[in-house]
């Protein structure tokens, strides 16, 4: 994938409602300064609390790139979205979109894009070819997120530590592996959508060589326990070649996301395991932390949660959300 | 992917040497009923020990589909391979290839194919879209080959399981996830080249619910314990549902293929890291043996090697092609 170039307008359509835009909160949450404005249709539930803009606002503010980061109905885009995002190829800017289906393969689209010079990414769907993982030890210090079981905040925590690292003056660098990290990150690969053979190469091309004291903080996918995504997750942490996992889980999740009849696995196999394989192709890898999703617990509860968790695994536990990573980072600085 | 249709003509083109027809010969080897002919362009220096036939010569035979099962030079498919595969559309035989490039973009091809109605299938490029595997256990037994690294037999031990299952009157079928492996089967799914999110539902596909006393044997690919590959041997493992995997290795291979400074993992190692993931689809999975490439050594060194593996794994040892699976599917049959 190229760079996707900030400023952002933010295309939220006719969004049913706030959870339908939830990549596009995920962007503003993180990078406000990147979201100039959104775009939003008659009938759009979806409200980020930026400027609304018009197409030709936007342009004329200076915005580089339309970001559809908004589920739409039915998997099908519109006449109604398709109009407003023609208008802006042919004002300068480009689009990139986080839809399943290609915003590439509108014909108008494709079309007004060539015709303009402008680019269309469609960051579900990874473009460049990837070489097949070399498994040779680079330079740099690598830290991935790992968990007990899918959407248990690998992301916010990976965003949370850089955020912490580079307040402290550490060098470190969030690298995307999901939709929403790389409209943040403007830049990343979808490891999941990645040809089954390249999954550890992508993520050596997506974490190379760097300096020696510097961090890249490699956003996770998945968990090794999940039974329909573990080959993603254990490609991920290979060609991470993490120093340092961080373990999440979400407190009180009733079973494995999307298999009702799998419960999930306890930290410590989860710990044990990630440690066990990551060790091949990094045999100094160590556990840096536990964070942990408390939103369905009372504060007090939350507190116990977690000092269970550090009794269990003899790690610093925290609710990102909550409580911050500073205790992580203060962990992992000292390891 | 559609079944490919037999009999075959095996379409070797200028194959430089018996090498670059590997794929042929495992046909050939494992098939021979379904295998009329050989094609060979001037130059060529494979042969199958098969009647040469002419284009025509192997339409009249009845001929169903050219099996374009060798690797061409320099990946790029010269003009002198596109006349005679056209010829073939034309006289209304199908095309099945295993190169890397897809030989329905072949301009040429392609327009043939479709004002012939025929099929070009190119068995490394999956076209049919997957579910994400649901993890739910299926009836029907289902064996998987395993290894310490790729390239040790899988394919072969399996093949080898379902010919002896057979000829003991059990039920079983073979299950490819390799190009060779599909033309022998006439079905199946390169599962490396899967979009990695369905590897493990590619699977479920392939292997689905059948009779309690039924087996499938599932061809494995690449190691748990390959850098770059073991993502899409874990997706493989979970999506299998293994009740036994059966362990392949190759004697005094010095590292990792295509890794030279990654050593093999031991036997108990390899078992034990399978068997644990494995579990996490199916609590029952066993091992049920080792299947060793001992072509390196003598008669004498090969039995103390495989002697040695027994007494390290408690389970029955053989190298398939000198001394056949038969103690394997005893000690299988037993579990």
């Amino acid at each position: 994938m190229s760079a996707i170039e900030a400023p952002y307008l933010m295309f939220l359509g006719d969004a049913p409602d706030q959870l339908a835009a939830k990549t596009a909160f995920g962007v503003k949450f993180w990078r406000p300064e990147k979201c100039l404005g959104q775009f939003r249709l008659p009938g759009c539930k979806a409200d980020l609390g930026l400027p609304d803009m018009t197409i030709e606002e936007a342009a004329k503010a200076g915005v580089k790139t339309i970001i559809v980061g908004v589920a739409n109905r039915g998997g099908v885009m519109g006449q109604s979205w398709i109009d407003p995002l023609k208008k802006g190829l042919e004002l300068g800017m480009d689009i990139s979109s986080g839809l399943h289906k290609k915003v590439a393969d509108v014909p108008a689209l494709k079309e007004a894009a060539a015709a303009n010079g402008r680019k269309i990414t469609d960051v579900r769907h990874p473009t460049r070819d990837f070489d097949v993982a070399s498994g040779v030890k680079r330079p740099g210090k690598r830290l991935l997120t790992v968990g007990t079981d899918c959407s248990v905040g690998k992301m916010f925590t990976s965003l949370a530590l850089e955020a912490e690292m580079k307040k402290r003056g550490m060098k470190a660098d969030f690298r995307a592996t999901g939709q929403t990290g790389i409209f943040i990150a403007g830049d990343g690969v979808s490891v999941d959508a990645v040809i089954a053979d390249f999954i550890s190469g992508a993520v050596e091309w997506l974490a190379p060589a760097h300096d020696p004291d510097h961090w890249d903080l490699i956003e996770g996918q998945g968990s090794l326990y999940h039974a329909s995504y573990a080959g993603v997750s254990l490609g991920l942490l290979h060609g991470a070649q993490a120093d340092v996992i961080v373990i999440g889980t979400e407190a009180n999740r009733p079973h494995m996301r999307g298999l009702p009849t799998y419960k999930l696995p306890s930290l410590k196999e989860t710990i044990e395991l990630n440690l066990r394989c990551g060790s091949l192709t990094n045999p100094a890898i160590k556990a840096g932390g536990i964070t942990a999703n408390t939103s369905m617990l009372s504060e007090a509860e939350a507190q116990d949660f977690l000092k269970r968790a550090e009794d269990e695994t003899g790690l610093p536990a925290t609710d990102p959300v909550r409580f911050g990573v500073g205790k992580i980072v203060d962990f992992v600085a000292r390891l």
